[in-house]
C-alpha cells in the first residue's frame, strides 16, 4: 500500500488521531463532587475574571488552539474547514507528541480577516495559546497582528514564524559547512506568501544579508506596478539596488537559494549560474523546486528540502512545539523576532559538526523540544 | 478538608481535569507520514467540503463543543468565561467518563446573541455537535434557536433540556410511586428561566397537566405587565385560567412542585397547603428550595434534589452524555421533543419497581447512556 492508501486507512480505522482523556476518573461521588459539582464552584468563583489564576486551575495552562480556516491547506490550497481537520488534528498530535502541549484544532466557516480576528478573539478564554495554521497570504499577516495586538498570550501563524525559524537554522549550518559567512551571501527568496516574508525578514534581522524576493512575476522591486501592500513592504529588507528580472536573472552570482514556491522551478543550469558552493533549500511540497541529486550534481553544496525521505529536512514540527512549550511553561505573552532568533539558534547548535547531509536535527530528536523551549523566556 | 478545599488543591495539583491523547503514537518517521506530511494530504484531499466523511476520517465524529459565555455559571451567575472554564471542563469529563465522548470547553469572550451565535457558527465544523451551556435566560433560547436552525449537527442547551428531560423522568416515576396521573395533575413550576420554561414545555407536550409558572414576581399571567417574550411564550402551556397571585396561592392544592429557583422560598406550610401525595422537585443548588426532611415532615410523598447528598439526585448529566452518544452514533441532526421525551422515558423505565426514595437511576449508573443513547435516533 502506498502512502496515502495507509493514511486514509489509518485515519478512517481511529477516526483522526486525537482525543480528549481524563486526569483522572470521575467514578465515584467523592470525585464527581470535588471535579464537578458542589466543589467546582468554588474553583469557578476563585479564578473568575483571573485568566493567570483559570490557567493553574485548568487545562489551559497547557493547551493551544490550533486555528485554520482552511484558505491555504498544504500544497492544496483553499479547501476549507473540513480539508483542514485532518492537517489541524495532525499538528495536534505533533504537539502532543513532541512537547507534551493539549492542541486543539478549530476549523473555521468565516474566511475574511474581520471575521476569523473576531472568531479567535471570543473564543481566545478557552487557550493558553493560539497557533494560526494554513491561512492564506495576504490576510494572514493582518490577522496575526491584529490578533497578537488584543491577546497577551502567545499567538504565532506557524506557516510564516515556524518556517521561518527553521530555515534561519538551516541557514546558519549550511553556512558552517560552506564556509560561508550570512551577512555577506546573496539571497534569492522565491515564494512571497506566508513563508516567504517571513523568512526574508527574520533572516535579515539576523545577518542582513543581501536579498532578493521573488514571486511568479519576477524579482519584487519599486518598478513592479501589481504589488500588495505586504510585497511592497518587503522592499523594506530586499533589493537595494532595485534590479528586476526573473528568477535566472536573480540568481546569478547568489549564494542561497530559498525556494518556498512550486515544484520543479529551478533548473540545473540556474544553479550552476550561482557562486560556488551555492545552498539550495528546495521546500515546496511534496515535490521540491529541484531534486536533491540534481542540485548536488549541478554544483550545490547542500540541499535541503521539505521531505523526510532527503537529508535535511526542513520541517516546522522542528520549531513550534518548543517555541509554545516555552511560551506556556515561561509565561512569555508575545513571540518576537527575539525569540525566533533564539531558537533559530538553539535548533542550529544541537548539530555539534554540521555537514553536507546533517544540518538539521531530525523531528524525532528528542532535544529539540528542550533546547527550543528553554530559550522562550 | 471540606470539598471546597479538595476542590481547589486538587484542580491547581492536576491543572484542571482533561488532556489531549494520542490515538497512535507519531513516535516513527512511517507514522509521521501518514498521521502528518505526506500522507495527510491525502485524507484532506479527500474529505474536503465532505462534513459526513470529515467526521468518519478525523476526531469530529465523536467529539462535543461545551459552549458558554460564563453568564449563568451554577449559581454563581455571570463570571465571565475564565471563571466558566472549570465548569465546562467538568462536563467534558462526565462526557468522557460516562459516554466515551471528546468534550471541548469552549469559553466565550462575547456575550450579545449575535456575537455568539457567529462565534459558534465559525467553529462549529470543528465538532460533531454543540452543547451549550451556563448562558444566561432570556437570551440562551434565541442563541440555541438560531444555531440550531443552521447547523446540521445535534445542537442542545443543556440548561434547558437536560435538566427538562431528567425533571420529567423523575416525574413518570414520581406518579407511579404516589399513583397520581400526570394528565390530570396540577404543577408549579417556580423559576421562569432557562431550566423552568424548557420544564414547562417539555411537560406540557408529554402529558398536558395544567401548569402554573412562577417567577419571583408571582404567578405569569396575562395581567403581567412586567413579562419579556419568553415569559409571555410559556402563556401557551401555562394558566388558562388567568390567575393571579404569589408562590403560596399558587400551590394550593397542587400535586407537583417544581423548583428550579432560589433556596428555602418553600415552606412547610405550602406544601401542607399542597394535595395529598405531594411531590416536590426541589432543585436550587446548593441549598433546595427546601429541605428534604421538611418537605418530609410537611406530607411530602416524593422529595427530589439536585444534590448528591439526598435521595432522589436530578442531575442533567443522566441526560446529557446518553443524548449525544445517541446524536453522534446514529447521526442524529436536531435533538427534537420527541427525543427528549422518548429519553426521560429510557431514564425511568431503569427503575424497575420506584420507590419513594428511588425515583431515578444514580449518575454513576452504567446502564443509563446506553438505555438514553438508544432512543436518540
Amino acid at each position: 500500500m502506498d502512502i496515502n492508501s495507509k493514511a486514509l486507512a489509518q485515519h478512517k480505522k481511529l477516526h483522526g488521531k486525537i482525543k480528549i482523556a481524563l486526569k483522572d476518573s470521575l467514578n465515584t461521588r467523592q470525585k464527581l463532587s470535588i471535579y464537578y459539582t458542589p466543589g467546582v464552584a468554588a474553583v469557578s468563583k476563585y479564578v473568575a475574571g483571573k485568566p493567570e489564576l483559570a490557567r493553574e486551575y485548568t487545562w489551559t495552562g497547557n493547551n493551544v488552539a490550533i486555528i485554520s480556516d482552511g484558505s491555504a491547506v498544504l500544497g492544496l490550497g483553499d479547501i476549507g474547514p473540513y480539508g483542514a481537520m485532518p492537517v489541524m488534528e495532525g499538528k495536534a498530535a505533533l504537539f502532543k507528541q513532541f512537547a507534551g502541549i493539549d492542541g486543539v484544532p478549530i476549523v473555521l466557516d468565516v474566511h475574511t480577516v474581520d471575521e476569523i480576528v473576531a472568531t479567535v478573539l471570543a473564543i481566545a478564554p478557552s487557550f493558553g495559546g493560539i497557533n494560526l495554521e494554513d491561512i492564506a497570504a495576504p490576510k494572514c499577516f493582518e490577522i496575526e497582528e491584529r490578533i497578537k495586538e488584543k491577546l497577551d498570550i502567545p499567538v504565532m501563524h506557524d506557516d510564516q514564524h515556524g518556517t521561518a525559524i527553521v530555515v534561519l537554522a538551516g541557514l546558519i549550518n549550511a553556512a558552517r559547512v560552506t564556509g560561508k559567512k550570512l551577512d555577506d551571501c546573496k539571497v534569492v527568496c522565491v515564494g512571497a506568501g506566508a513563508a516567504g516574508t517571513a523568512v526574508v525578514k527574520l533572516l535579515y534581522k539576523y545577518a542582513r544579508p543581501q536579498i532578493l524576493a521573488v514571486d511568479s512575476k519576477g524579482i519584487i522591486g519599486k518598478a513592479r506596478k501589481d504589488l500588495n501592500d505586504e510585497k511592497k513592504a518587503l522592499l523594506k529588507y530586499t533589493n537595494p539596488r532595485n534590479v528586476s528580472g526573473n528568477l535566472a536573472d536573480a540568481l546569478l552570482g547568489a549564494d542561497i537559494f530559498i525556494g518556498v514556491s512550486a515544484p520543479g522551478i529551478l533548473g540545473a543550469g540556474m544553479v550552476k549560474s550561482m557562486n560556488k558552493n551555492a545552498i539550495i533549500f528546495a521546500m515546496a511540497n511534496p515535490t521540491p523546486e529541484i531534486m536533491p541529486d540534481i542540485a548536488k550534481q549541478a554544483g550545490a553544496a547542500v540541499v535541503a528540502t521539505g521531505r523526510s525521505d532527503f537529508p535535511n529536512q526542513v520541517n516546522n514540527a522542528l520549531a513550534f512545539p518548543g517555541v509554545f512549550r516555552g511560551a506556556l511553561d515561561n509565561k512569555v505573552k508575545k513571540i518576537t523576532d527575539k525569540h525566533k532568533i533564539a531558537a533559530a539558534k538553539a535548533i542550529a547548535r544541537l548539530i555539534e559538526k554540521p555537514t553536507a547531509d546533517k544540518i538539521i536535527p531530525s523531528v524525532l530528536d528528542k532535544k529539540v523540544v528542550p533546547a527550543v523551549a528553554k530559550v522562550i523566556k
